[in-house]
């Protein structure tokens, strides 16, 4: 009976979680989407990182805005590891698979470490960003370690 | 005189315009953030654009979403076509930088009829989303068109 309604709450989870599959005509083209999105994320991401690790002069309203984008762009990629995008041009893990509740479980880590990271940017001082910028980044560590390969 | 005051518009035009590509650390870097970009806006666009057809149900909410990251994502690639980035793993033809206000232009235009379309896409009727989304496709392709390769 316990082994019934775990795997019932896996199952909504799961439901809940890809909702957008079908709304990629082909895997290739949510694969494509998903490199995409990380790109884009990792780009205002690391503008982030330049400034709490003193690489670029900090600049409050520059902070703001790549936050802004790292918190929109970090809910996107999770849709597309539907079906049939474990294969092609992908460095995913089978993991994102195997072992769905843990990958889903990172992916919620990150969100919430780049939320905390926004409202950082948005403090307006460098300080803020930099406490905040190491866990957000540590987020990403592991999920790449556990998900992606090499 | 004119000429010298329309080369110092010029200049003045394209260094606010292209503010960010020190913010690449090569050249194929923008290459890469700037197909990232469309790729995902392209998805989120094409979303509008099957509901605005009748080849997906309307959802309002959707709509609000997907026409938002389009606005946002719409801002991003322009800061991506900087020096040394008309070469490499880009459709991007030598006319973006030959006819540089020509392409600001388009990109603007494109920019204007998004930020229309995403007021549409708020409106929650899937009218005004029809209305707005045939004059923010235009705006795509004229872009294509004219500055990208087949």
């Amino acid at each position: 009976m316990k082994t019934l309604i775990r795997m019932a709450a896996v199952c909504l989870t799961a439901a809940t979680w890809i909702p957008a599959q079908a709304q990629f005509a082909k895997p290739e083209d949510a694969v494509k989407y998903r490199k995409a999105s990380y790109t884009v994320m990792a780009t205002h991401f690391g503008r982030l990182g330049a400034m709490a690790n003193g690489r670029t002069p900090y600049d409050a309203k520059a902070a703001a805005e790549n936050a802004e984008l790292v918190v929109a762009l970090a809910k996107l990629p999770w849709a597309a590891f539907g079906e049939g995008t474990d294969k092609g041009d992908t460095r995913a893990k089978p993991e994102v698979w195997k072992e769905a509740a843990k990958f889903k479980e990172a992916s919620d880590k990150m969100q919430a470490e780049v939320g905390k990271l926004n409202v950082a940017a948005k403090a307006g001082n460098v300080e803020a960003l930099k406490a905040a910028f190491g866990p957000a980044a540590a987020s990403c560590k592991a999920c790449h370690d556990n998900f992606r390969k090499d």
